[in-house]
C-alpha cells in the first residue's frame, strides 16, 4: 500500500500556496536580525551568481528581439551586471530599514486593569502577479521578507528565463541563512489557469497585489476572492488657480508631465481657471511644445492654440479619463476652483492631484474636497513615491481605500493583533 | 420630447448607490460640530417618535411569530419604547465620541523642504448586510455619518417594516440637521438581485461589511467586487498551560464560554495540557456541568468524564471547526503548548484565543505563535468587543488581516490621503 500525502491530490499552485503558509508561520516570529543576514546573503548571491542570472535573462532578451517587442520594454527587460548590482544594493538598503513587525501601534491600561497593546504582524502570504521587470521579483522578495511575510511571484512569461534565476539564487541564499526557502516562491505554471487558481486561493494567500498596466488589475480586482490591494493607474491633474505664480505654474506642470512620461504619477490633464487662462495659457502652450507634448484641448485652451508653437488636437471625451502614459495632456479651462474640483471628481483614477496657487483659503478648500490618495498643493505630481515620501521602499501605490492608500511602504505589508493581558479578569 | 435624466435607465440599487456617493462627498469635509449636531437630531427623533416605530416593529413581530419564528429571535427583533430609548442613547454616546476624520496619522518635514501629512478621511459610501437586529440600523448610520460616510443599509426582510420606519425617521432629522438625507439609505428592493447589484458596484460602494452568519458572510466574501471586511465567525480556543493557577483556569473558562453564548467571542473549544489535565480536568467537567455545557471530548478528555458530573459525547472532527454559539464546547488534551498552537492555527477562525498559564515563557510564546485578531493571557476570549476596549462603539469584529483587524472603531471606518505642500517644488 502507498501513503499518499493530502499534497498529492492539490494542484501545483495550491501546493505551493500551503508551502507558502507555513514558510510564513515560521517567519512571523522571527527577529530583525534573522531576517536582516537572509537579506544580506540574498544581495551577496545575487552578486556572486551574477553571470547565471545574466545568461537566463539574455534567453528572455532574444526571446523578447524575435518577438518584435519595442526597444522601451527590451530594455526594462534587460539585466546587465551593472543593473544585478544596483538590485543587490537595493536589497542591503532593505535591511538597512526599521522592522515594522512588533512595532506596539497603540497600548493602555483599561480601567478594569487589563494591559491592551495592538502589535503589528505580518500580512502572512502576499502574492505578487507583475508584468515584465525582473528587477520587481527581487524588490517584492526584499520587502516581503523584511516584514516577515512569504510571497508567491508570478511574473511575466517574458521574463521567465531571467525570474526563475532570480528565485533560484535568492532561496538558496535564504535557505542557507537558516529559513525556509519556501518563503519566497514562483507561482508554478505559465497558464492563465494558474494564476486563476491564485485568485481564488482565499484561505492560503492573504493579500494580492497586481502590478502593472490597467487591464491586468481590472482583471484581477474582478475575479479574485482574496483581498485585492488595486495599484498604479494614474489619471493625475494640474490645476492652476486664479491666482497663481505663472513661473511655478509652468514648472510644476512641465515637471508633473514631461520628467518622465511613462510613469503612473505623471499629470495626464491640465486644468486652468478662466481668470488666469489668458496670461497663462500663452506660455504653458510654448513650454509644453518645448517639451514636446501634444496638447489635447477643449474649445476654450484651443482659443490660445493658434498663436503658440504647441501641437494641439481637439479634446473628445475619452480624454479625461485617459493615463497617456506619453508626450500628450488634455487641457481645459474651468470657470472655477469647484468646477476644476467637480471635473476632477468626475474623471480621476484618485491618484495624484496638484493645485497650483497663491491662496491659502484657495489651497485649502482644493485639499479639503479633492478625494485622491495624494493631493500636492505648489508641488509637482512626481513626488508620490515611497522613495521621495522617506518610506526606503515601495512596493506599489495603493490607489485603493481600504488598508493603504498612497505610496506603500513596510507597514503597509503588516497587519496587527490585539493582546489582552490579564491576571484572571473575567467579564462580569 | 421628454428629457431623460442619466439616472432612468439604472436599477433602483445603483441609483441609491450614486445618490449615496454624492451625498457622502457632501459629508467628508464637514467639521465635527456639524455631524454631531445631526446625530443629537437623530437621538431626539427616535424619542419624540417612538410610537410610530414600535407599531412598525409590531408588524414585523407579527408576521415573525406567524412563520413560527423562535422567541430568541423575535425577542431580537422586538423594540419596545424602553429599547428606542436605549438606541437614541447609544446615539448620543457615538455624538461624544471624538472624529477621527482629520487627524493627522503622521507628518514630516522632507529633506527638500516639502511637507508631508498623512490625514484620515471618510472611506466614503459603506454598505451594511445584516441580519433582523433593527439596532444595527442606527447603530451603524450613527457611526458612518460621525466618521462622514454615507451607509446603504440591507437588513433582513423580516425587519423590513421596523428599518423603514427607523430610517425614514433618521433621514428626516438628518436633513433637517442640513445635512444630505441621502446620507443614509435604505437598498431598494428585497430580491437577492438586489444584494447582488449592491456587491457589484465597485466603485461607487467603496466597501461593503456584512454582519451575520457564517453563510452570508461567505456569499459576500465570493460574490462581491466591491472590497469586503470580513467580520464575526469566532471559533475561540481557551488553552490552559501546564502551569495553570487551577481557580483561574475554571473562571476564564466558565466564563469564556457560558457568561453569553450566542456572541462570537465566547469559547468554542478547550485546549488541556496533559501534564495538568488529571489535575484540571476533574474541576472543569465539574464546572461545565454546572453551567450547563455539553461537553464534545477527544479520547484523553473522555477519560476522566466517567467520574464528572459532565454531560460527554465523543468528538467528531467537525467539532473542532464549530461554531456551537450554544451551551456546547469541544475539549481536547495536547502534548504541549507547541500542539496546542498548531491545534488552533488549524482549526481557528482568527477570532480569539487565550492562554491560562502563571508561566511568562509560555505567555510570550504563546501571544508570538498564535495569529487571530487578538491574544489573552489569563484573561477570558469575552473581552475581544469595541465597548471592552475601549473605543466607545463598534461597527463589527474583522477576522480579516486587510484594513481593520478585531474590533472595528470609528477610526476604522476611515482612510488616508496624503497632503504635499511645497513651494513650486519640482523633482529634479
Amino acid at each position: 500500500m502507498t501513503t499518499l500525502s493530502p499534497y498529492d491530490s492539490m494542484s501545483p499552485v495550491t501546493q505551493a500556496a500551503y508551502r507558502a503558509k507555513a514558510a510564513a508561520a515560521d517567519l512571523a516570529p522571527l527577529p530583525r536580525a534573522i531576517k536582516d543576514d537572509a537579506l544580506l546573503a540574498i544581495a551577496d548571491a545575487l552578486e556572486v551568481r551574477t553571470a547565471e542570472i545574466v545568461e537566463a535573462n539574455a534567453e528572455d532578451v532574444a526571446r523578447a528581439r524575435e518577438n518584435g517587442t519595442s526597444e522601451a520594454i527590451v530594455d526594462r527587460l534587460t539585466l546587465t551586471p551593472e543593473r544585478v548590482r544596483a538590485i543587490a544594493s537595493d536589497v542591503r538598503d532593505v535591511a538597512g530599514l526599521p522592522d515594522p513587525v512588533g512595532e506596539v501601534v497603540r497600548g493602555s491600561t483599561l480601567p478594569n486593569g487589563i494591559d491592551l497593546r495592538q502589535v503589528r504582524v505580518p500580512l502572512g502570504v502576499v502574492g505578487i502577479i507583475y508584468e515584465a521587470r525582473p528587477n520587481v521579483t527581487v524588490d517584492a522578495a526584499a520587502l516581503c521578507l523584511k516584514s516577515g511575510n512569504a510571497v508567491l511571484l508570478r511574473g511575466s512569461s517574458s521574463a521567465h528565463a531571467s525570474n526563475r534565476a532570480l528565485v533560484r539564487v535568492i532561496r538558496d541564499a535564504v535557505g542557507g541563512a537558516g529559513l525556509p526557502a519556501d518563503a519566497v516562491q514562483l507561482v508554478p505554471g505559465e497558464s492563465r489557469e494558474s494564476v486563476r487558481e491564485l485568485m481564488r486561493a482565499r484561505g492560503l494567500v492573504d493579500v494580492l497585489i497586481p502590478r502593472g498596466g490597467a487591464s491586468l488589475i481590472r482583471t484581477v480586482v474582478t475575479e479574485s476572492t482574496v483581498p485585492v490591494i488595486e495599484t498604479g493607474t494614474g489619471n493625475c491633474h494640474v490645476y492652476v488657480d486664479a491666482q497663481a505664480d505663472l513661473d511655478t505654474a509652468v514648472e510644476i506642470l512641465i515637471n508633473s508631465k514631461a520628467h518622465r512620461v511613462s510613469v503612473c504619477n505623471a499629470a495626464e490633464t491640465l486644468l486652468v481657471h478662466q481668470d488666469i487662462a489668458a496670461e497663462f495659457l500663452p506660455r504653458a502652450l510654448d513650454a509644453l511644445a518645448e517639451a514636446g507634448v501634444t496638447v489635447h484641448a477643449d474649445e476654450r485652451v484651443l482659443a490660445y492654440a493658434a498663436d503658440s508653437k504647441a501641437t494641439v488636437v481637439e479634446a473628445t471625451p475619452e480624454d479625461w479619463e485617459t493615463e497617456y502614459l506619453s508626450h500628450d495632456i488634455a487641457a481645459a479651462v474651468v470657470d472655477s476652483l469647484d468646477r476644476a474640483v467637480e471635473h476632477i471628481r468626475l474623471w480621476t483614477s484618485g491618484h495624484t492631484e496638484a493645485i497650483v496657487t497663491t491662496s491659502q483659503q484657495a489651497a485649502r478648500r482644493f485639499t479639503q474636497l479633492v478625494d485622491s490618495t495624494t493631493v500636492a498643493v505648489n508641488a509637482s505630481t512626481r513626488f508620490t513615491d515611497g522613495g521621495q515620501f522617506g518610506f526606503g521602499a515601495e512596493i506599489g501605490i495603493s490607489t485603493q481605500k481600504l488598508h493603504a492608500r498612497g505610496p506603500m511602504g513596510l507597514p503597509e505589508l503588516t497587519s496587527t493583533k490585539y493582546i489582552v493581558t490579564g491576571d484572571g479578569h473575567v467579564r462580569r
